[in-house]
């Protein structure tokens, strides 16, 4: 007996497939939406069926965008000899978000994993290169996350520069704020020691 | 500077709406969507906007249904003398996996509210009571939730029945089976005393 109606369990199973979501809160979200009143779910389709169409990466740094250049590549006001490298779009958000750096980015568009079949060539390191030799870039921040691939995808970009007359930096680890000594893990904290600073 | 494209920013505030997803977690779902290679995004925003559709409400128990009469309703294996009354299509779902049911369901649609300004003539209470008028009924299950709201409607229901020559029972109350004594609380504690059984 076919219990909840096709186009139910159709919208229950695409939105099992979102990472996260398992089906029990895909139920959940399913029925909000038949319950709501309001065009919610059409609002909601709309959105997702138009989400890809004007959506380009920015031909210089690979960022998303809807036009050729992104917002930051466009804009007059930022410091063209600093390039922070990241992995995805939301990093980019992330550092955008404290405000504090005022530099141009460049998105690889993922990390080196061999596990995962994704090598230095799938990702924009090549033009991130040509970037570099075009000789404006001062400094390259390598943002990639602290992890293995993180780690080894700007090890990687670290020696394919090593000719070249520029800094390299990676963004400091330690105790995050407001964090507890207590519970970090002893690499932060060895880290976090290692790392420490004048006071 | 509008850092996030027009159409990803759409995406993240609709799936803001949702219950359980934060701005946070919406910036998450919606880069992965964005990220994904495949048309994920076209086949759940069609799934959307295919939703309410074909769905319709079953003209006999008022579930969720993409024919007239719902799947239970138009089984001829169901007994026909039990109707099970839930607030919610989603309550008939939970039942129905029990695999202990075999009679009808009657879906209010709600529980009684009066803060939200639901009174008994926003659900499907008369809808019931015409249906056990028919006659046919001999045990009605009052299977609204053990709330407030849950318990309020169910002592309606009674009372709007208690000349009618048939038997209303409410789901039994107790300790969650793989629960544990010291963490429940003392109503539930209370409720499973009072409905202790012969072992």
């Amino acid at each position: 007996m076919q219990l909840i109606p096709a186009s139910v369990q159709r919208l229950i199973d695409e939105l099992s497939r979102l990472p996260g979501v398992g089906p029990r809160t895909a139920e959940r979200l399913t029925f909000h939406l038949v319950r709501s009143e309001n065009d919610d779910p059409k609002r909601l389709g709309e959105a997702l069926l138009e989400l890809k169409q004007s959506l380009q990466h920015c031909k210089v740094c690979f960022n998303l965008a809807d036009t050729e250049t992104c917002a930051v590549c466009a804009s007059p006001n930022r410091q063209d000899d600093v390039i922070a490298v990241v992995e995805e779009p939301l990093d980019v958000v992330a550092i955008e978000k404290t405000g504090l750096f005022h530099g141009l980015y460049h998105v690889l568009g993922g990390v080196i994993s061999p596990i995962d079949g994704i090598g230095p060539d799938k990702l924009q390191i090549g033009s991130l290169l040509k970037r570099v030799e075009s000789g404006e870039v001062k400094e390259l921040i390598l943002a990639t996350n602290p992890s293995t691939e993180g780690e080894a995808t700007a090890m990687f970009i670290k020696r394919a520069l090593e000719s070249k007359p520029i800094t390299v930096t990676r963004l400091a680890r330690g105790l995050p704020v407001g964090g507890d000594l207590e519970y970090a893990d002893q690499i932060t904290l060895g880290r976090a020691l290692q790392g420490r600073q004048q006071f």
